[in-house]
């Protein structure tokens, strides 16, 4: 049997190669061959947790043929979030926290999924399962992954479960979790040396949305106004990325991780559809989300319901 | 917060019904408001063990609209197999064994597949870990299903895990395994009193493949010439069903249950695709499967890789 190959979604978050880590090592105790490997380079965010852990990253690949056909996927089922060759793999399992859709195998595989914050919160309960003891520097990972999934239990996605989970987690990681959990946020809001194109890059997804073809990017910051004082310098990214990548719509939601709440910015077709969805009205291409800080239970289901 | 239905797929087998009773019952017990339905009559075999343990069949139901918007699948996921109006309905939760296709979500959801012979195996997993005991009845039907997909563990979908479960329900249900699970089967094989029409239903699945919709059927004998004296008439019903469903192609798997072996009746397009799936040559439109009886493993992948 090849190597297993296990990984998150393309431009990782750090519940994406937190979850890769601690599943790899997981399945690694239980028997398996695998190596945890990620779609991208960490962010600054997820680079401070491994740093504070001295954990390496996870190699960084674009395909998997030619070294394995045998995969397990974390933080992400759509193949177009996937490794580029992930139609020709044979998928072993799922760990995942996000809606399916545009996913299918040929064969029946292990599919775990569970309505909670983040995919270590689930990754724990299987640890526990199976009865295998979580090293310091593997937990100190994965309540990087709560903490940022959930931003500091803050995000409507947040459950008692993964307020639980982070809590066990701090304690064998031996951090102060509100303290680490502030500067590892925050490590991650540097953007004002950052380009246009790599802000819109830092966390961004695809979503086949009706016919149309949107890409949702988030940025977190602790000042809305130091990243829309870029808005113009961002909308020309955002249309050169529309006209690149065929995207018909891109989304960039702009999250205030002190206030919980968020600006909106958004170029392509079907702007209608963008007001429809959130109950506003842009003005100058921007609406500010008041109380939104989850992609995923707050813009994603939104969007979709306005394009079905 | 309205009821939630407990369903498995169409043309219900006894997994499909077991295990829409038992994990509608295992949730109830957690405290939600379930009720186990079928999406259509219990089977003979499956009437048998409802019978044996003195279970009502579960209500028969068409849609869910108008009673329900919630609903929870097993022993499927793939929607053409789902109730009619599954698109839109909130889908909970899904727990099942077979390969994900065809299966779409706005939201996350609760979603357990593993790759074991029956759905019962994993429900009786999340009994344990919920520590809710099983009563007597359930136990049975759970039981039961486990003996039905794996044709009393001789079919190659079969793992130990499937085994030790049937072993452990057996003995809270209080039967003597094989006695009662080969006269379950047997019970199943009566098909001499039912018309051609009524076979091809017994147990009939849909799945896209490529741009083919393909149905395939299977029936349980003890005796296949039984059923293979009657290919006029198969034959006949399987073109009928092939014009009035759109269906390309009608494949009929009629599996021994003593032997394990299974001959193939197909009817419609791409003829060409069956013999390269399974390596055979078609002789009035038949084939001999040596060592088939699986419709999830030694079928479906099959053909799904002869019509990609």
């Amino acid at each position: 049997m090849s190597k297993i190959l296990v990984f998150g979604h393309q431009n990782p978050d750090t519940d994406a190669i937190g979850a890769a880590i601690s599943f790899a090592y997981l399945q690694k105790e239980l028997g398996k061959e695998t190596e945890a490997v990620a779609l991208g380079a960490p962010s600054e965010e997820t680079q401070y947790a491994l740093d504070y852990f001295n954990v390496d990253a996870p190699r960084i690949v674009e395909s998997a043929t030619g070294e394995t056909t045998q995969v397990i996927l974390v933080d992400h089922n759509e193949f177009q979030q996937s490794i580029s060759d992930i139609a020709d793999l044979t998928i072993l399992a799922v760990v995942d926290h996000h809606r399916i859709a545009n996913f299918e195998t040929a064969d029946p595989l292990y599919y775990r999924a569970e309505p909670v914050g983040c995919t270590c919160t689930i990754i724990l309960k299987m640890f526990k399962e199976n009865n295998v003891t979580i090293p310091k520097q593997i937990a100190g990972m994965m309540v990087s992954a709560i903490v940022s999934d959930t931003l500091l239990f803050k995000s409507p996605t947040c459950t008692q479960e993964d307020i639980d989970a982070a809590n066990e987690l701090a304690s064998i990681a031996e951090i102060n979790l509100n303290g680490y959990g502030l500067d590892m946020l925050k490590a991650g809001t540097n953007l004002s040396d950052k380009s246009a194109e790599t802000l819109l890059d830092l966390d961004a997804k695809s979503f086949p949305m009706g016919a149309k073809n949107v890409r949702i990017a988030q940025v977190n910051t602790v000042d809305l106004n130091e990243v829309l004082a870029r808005q113009t310098e961002l909308e020309v990214a955002m249309k050169n990325e529309n006209a690149t990548n065929d995207y018909d719509l891109f989304v960039l939601i702009v999250t205030n991780i002190l206030n919980s709440d968020s600006e909106l910015l958004v170029i392509g077709d079907s702007l209608d559809k963008v007001e429809a969805a959130f109950n506003v009205t842009l003005d100058n291409n921007r609406a500010f989300l008041n109380g939104v800080v989850s992609r995923k239970k707050q813009v994603v289901p939104q969007l979709t319901e306005a394009f079905s």
